[in-house]
This record gives structure tokens, C-alpha cells and sequence, in this order.
């Protein structure tokens, strides 16, 4: 308990061959503007110091990568497509942690608390618009004019379903009668669209077949799923040390899956206990502490394990729908256990 | 004095063409997210009753169109960049409000005061995301897919300068050594760069020459440039009635071209007085009026209006090298002589 599982070798590959590829493309962004990028990407420090090391796991971008390959494509052909997917979600993370007044990010100040909430916009808005320009180094890959046009449908459609997403998990904060249908249409959109777009987007410049290419794309989605509600039960129970923030989800109102369920489900005296709690304009220690007990005692922490299994499972059973070899679907398989292997 | 000029007939109809666009694209968002933006663009009040009229003079989309007519382009095929364009500005106008805490805009309380800082935020993301999949409407307009990649790296490096822009803008507020110079590059990203798209693409797409398309974006960018200077007059000088918010440059301590002109040419007492005036916590009417005095006694406000008249009369130049025919010109220089009319 507590250990961080070791990322995959393949995984850890993808992520430094993806990090060369976002450096070039962040050096497009003019020094001032810069900087808040390198910072937030964990290049650089507050004073813009070279620092070693990276912000994030680089998801997105490793689905992207190993989908290519597993369809046998080009991954360096298709590395734009992947330096896209990981700044939409960059970008997406700079608007969340003002959003959601969030502090901390990898055991680091946020960037709208070093700089302002004016220029962290402001950084998010300009990690937008790399990723569009990151996207389009796919044209000197030699990748034709109407492929790259359908890639930029797709990030641009998952880009719309992420607002959407955020638009709801912050209206959703205000309200105590969410149900668990409501959280997966939230979670949908917000985590595993950018998923689904990353695997697909691999796939399709990848030049796989569209059946196959399908197959990757609800294999992203499943995953993405399953990995919100893990995220979501490490934001409960996960200690800091391998969440690398502090565990707010519910000093911030987040209605994640546990406090859905457990607010669907408890009955009586409990219901109205939490309901209580979470309802209070200031949430302590002590109170978190009463609630993630409550959630543990009407099951809602293992309702969430079980469906993050579930969902894990349908990951798997579209990826081997794809009929790809084993050998193929294998770096796939290997990343969707780790992500779910994270510890509490 | 204080009487609004009209707006120009081919203007007019352009923007009403321009709505019917956006209204289909900005009806591909969800409900809630939706409401926001169909309130920004003043389609909805802030209950999500229908509303008529437009906010916005739509003058970047227009450019668009104009240009593309100047070149004897269809300006249907090229409605999907005149509407990105327009969704490009107003997703900045709604993060611009929040950075700057700008209470109103066109008479009306700005989104992030109806919906909160984080929703505007995310609004905004919104509209940037909607930008591109207007432009791909160009798909379906026929037009080949290496034009459309073309005008998403135009239309995305535009995006990159003018978050380059705002992130001077800000940085400047906190600083009083801002020169001309420093001014001007800052305005070149905020403002010209989106200009200068906005025609070029019109042009582009529009299948003009090269030669013409390129003095059609230098006829954009210098066209932005006196915009951006008249504008920043109007922020002093002009009256609420006419720019639909309050006259705040100043008490935002915004680093406009008067400003920035007086703080470089004012003398001894003078000098002191605006710089201790600037550089107070809090500035109020009293201060405002002062302030507003010393820069027209330094000549501050003459030699804006000039700078504006002179890159106007540049903009012009550029329109009369394209070689265009005459009345091919004449809708481009009626939309750019009515942006410098603009009365205070």
C-alpha cells in the first residue's frame, strides 16, 4: 500500500519521446507567455530554472502512440496527433485548477497562484492554440490534407465534450440530487472523450481500419471511464503522496461517484447526515473524515471499485474485439492495468 | 457629437449572414454551456428568453467577407471562416472580461458576473473549441483539405499572438516604463494579428492571388492597429452611450497608447503627478478627469489620434496596392473608414 506502481517500460518511452516533441512545440510561445507553460509542464521552476523530470504520466498522448502501433503504424508519423492530445489536456488542467481554486498540482504551486488567475487563463488559452499548431506538424509528416482536416474535427468535438463536462461537474457541485446516471454522463465527457479521441486518433493516422480503429476508440472511452472513477477514489482515499495533491474532492462540493452513490443510497438518519455535511459551507478534516466513513458503511466505496473493474473489463473486451494480435493488443492491456493499479 | 455613425450597408447584411452561421454552430453546444454564449452574443437574455439583436458590430467577419468579394470569392463557401473568426474574438472577450474584471459589455453585466468566474471560464474554452469546428465547415463547402489545414495554422497562430497580446496587456498594468514601442507590439499581437487573419483568410479562401491576399492582410493589420488606437481614445474619452461600457481604461491602469505617450513626453511636475496619479491603488472619478486633462495638455491625445489617422491612411495604401478595381476596394474602405469614425 502507498508504493507507486512502476510505469510500464513501453509507457515510459512513449512519454519521453512525446516530452521532445511538446518541448519544440512549446518553444513557438514567446518567452513571458512561455514560461508559465514550461512551469506548469514541470520543466521548468517558478524562476525559470531547467528542472528535470515531467509533470503527469502522459496518458492521453501514450494511448495515442501505442494505438498507432498496435495497428502497425508510424508512431513518430503520428507524435503530432499525440503532442495535441496532451496539451488540450494540460490546457484543460490550468482552466480546472482556477476553476476549482485548486492549490496544488504535482506537489507544486499552480500556476494561477504563482501568476495570477488572469495570466493562468491567459496560459491555458495560448496551451489551446499549441495544441492546434501541434496537431498540424502531422502536415510535414507527410500525412494528406483531408486526414489531418478529420483529426481536427475529432480533437475539436472532444475539446467541446471536455467544457461540457467541466460545464457540469461544476453545476453539479451546487446540487445534492445527482444521480449516478448524471455522474457518467458528466464523467463521459469531461475524462473519457479526450480517452476515446486519443486511442482513435492513433488508430486512424495510423492508417488502421475503421473497425478496428472503433474498437480502439470504445477502448479509450471504457478506460477513461474506468479511470475517473478510480481518480475519483483516490480524490477520497488516496494519500498525497501518490496523488500528488491534497485529497479536496469533497472540501470542494465534487459530486464524484462515491458521494453520488452514497447520497442515492443511504437512507434515513445517514442520508440526511450527509446530505448535511455536504452541504456545509465549510468542510474540515473532521467532517471529511465522517463522510468518508459514511460513504465506506452504505458501500459506495465499493460500488465504485466494482464499477471501475466493469468498466476496466469493457476496456479489455473492446480491445480484444479489434482482433489484433496478442502481441499488439499487449502494451495497450499493460497500460489500462497500470492506470488502474494506482495505489491508496 | 455622441451620434453613433451608421453602420455601412455591406456591413450590415455581412453581419447578418455572420449570425445565421454562428447560430448553427453555437447550437451544437449543450444547453447550459450554450445559454452562455447565446447570451455573450446577445441572442438570449440572462433567463434564456430570445432577445433580438446582435452584440458586436462583427467587423473581423465582415473583413472575412469583404475580402473575399474584393477578391471575387464566394463569400458563402468562405462563411465558416467569417464565423471562426468571430467566435475566435468573442471566446477572447470572455476571458478578457474575467482578466480585466470588466463588469459590463454592450450595456449588459458581463458573463462571468451572472455565472461565475469558473463558468465563464469555461465558456469561453467553449467558444474557442466551436472556432474550429465552424471553420471545418468549409469541408462541406467543398474547399480542398489542404486550404482548410492552411487556414487552421493561420487561424491558430492568430490565436497564439493574441494570447501573447493579452499576457503584455496584463503585464504592462503593473509597470509605468512601458514605451511606444513596447505598445505597439503589444497591439500588433491583441488586436492586429485577428484583423489581419480575418482578411487574409477571406482572401485566401477566397482563391485571390498571393500577392493580393498578402496586401489584404497587411490592409488587416494596419486596419487593427488604428482600430486598437481609436479605441483606446474612446477608453478615455469616450462616452458610455457610445462604447456600451464604462470608460475604464484608467482606473484599470491599462497601459493604452495616451497613456503610455504621456508617462514618455510629460516633464517634471507633470511626469510626477500622472505617474503618482497612475500608480495609486485606487483611482476614482477625481483622479480620472486629472489624469484625462494632463494627457491632453502633454499632447497625448493629439498624437494618438494622429497614430490612428496614420495607420488608417497605411491600411488604405495597402488596399490600393492590391490592385484591385475600384469598387472592388470600396466595400474594404467604407468598413475602415467607419471604424475610425467611431465618435466620442
Amino acid at each position: 500500500m502507498g508504493i507507486k506502481p512502476r510505469l510500464p517500460e513501453s509507457c515510459a518511452s512513449c512519454r519521453a519521446a512525446v516530452s521532445v516533441e511538446l518541448k519544440k512545440v512549446v518553444d513557438r510561445c514567446p518567452a513571458g507567455l512561455g514560461q508559465m507553460l514550461r512551469y506548469h509542464m514541470g520543466w521548468q521552476d517558478e524562476q525559470g530554472q531547467r528542472r528535470d523530470g515531467e509533470s503527469g504520466k502522459f496518458m492521453r498522448s501514450t494511448l495515442c502512440l501505442l494505438s498507432c502501433e498496435a495497428v502497425g503504424g508510424d508512431a513518430s508519423e503520428v507524435m503530432p496527433a499525440a503532442a495535441a492530445v496532451e496539451l488540450v489536456h494540460n490546457f484543460s488542467l490550468l482552466h480546472d485548477d482556477i476553476e476549482d481554486v485548486s492549490c496544488e498540482r504535482h506537489h507544486r504551486p499552480t500556476v494561477w497562484r504563482i501568476w495570477g488567475q488572469a495570466q493562468a487563463i491567459n496560459a491555458g488559452d495560448a496551451m489551446f492554440a499549441l495544441a492546434y499548431l501541434a496537431l498540424l506538424g502531422l502536415e510535414e509528416r507527410g500525412v494528406p490534407g483531408e486526414m489531418i482536416v478529420s483529426a481536427v474535427r475529432e480533437l475539436s468535438q472532444a475539446c467541446l465534450d471536455l467544457c461540457e463536462g467541466q460545464y457540469l461537474d461544476l453545476e453539479y457541485e451546487r446540487r445534492l440530487d445527482i444521480t449516478v446516471e448524471d455522474y457518467l454522463d458528466m464523467a463521459a465527457k469531461k475524462t473519457a472523450a479526450l480517452f476515446a479521441v486519443s486511442a482513435s486518433l492513433g488508430a486512424y493516422l495510423g492508417r488502421g481500419d475503421e473497425r478496428v480503429a472503433g474498437c480502439l476508440d470504445l477502448f479509450g472511452k471504457e478506460l477513461g471511464m474506468a479511470y475517473q472513477i478510480h481518480d475519483d477514489l483516490l480524490g477520497i482515499w488516496g494519500t498525497e503522496e501518490v496523488t500528488g495533491k491534497p485529497a479536496d474532492d469533497i472540501s470542494q462540493r465534487k459530486k464524484t461517484l462515491p458521494v453520488v452513490y452514497g447520497l442515492q443510497n443511504s437512507r434515513g438518519e445517514q442520508k440526511d447526515r450527509l446530505a448535511e455535511l455536504y452541504g456545509r459551507e465549510t468542510i474540515g478534516a473532521c467532517e471529511m473524515a465522517e463522510i468518508s466513513r459514511i460513504l465506506e458503511q452504505t458501500g459506495a466505496r465499493d460500488y465504485a471499485e466494482k464499477l471501475a473493474t466493469q468498466y476496466y473489463s469493457r476496456a479489455m473486451t473492446q480491445l480484444e474485439a479489434s482482433g489484433l494480435a496478442a502481441s499488439r493488443q499487449a502494451p495497450l492491456g499493460e497500460i489500462a492495468s497500470f492506470l488502474l493499479k494506482r495505489d491508496f
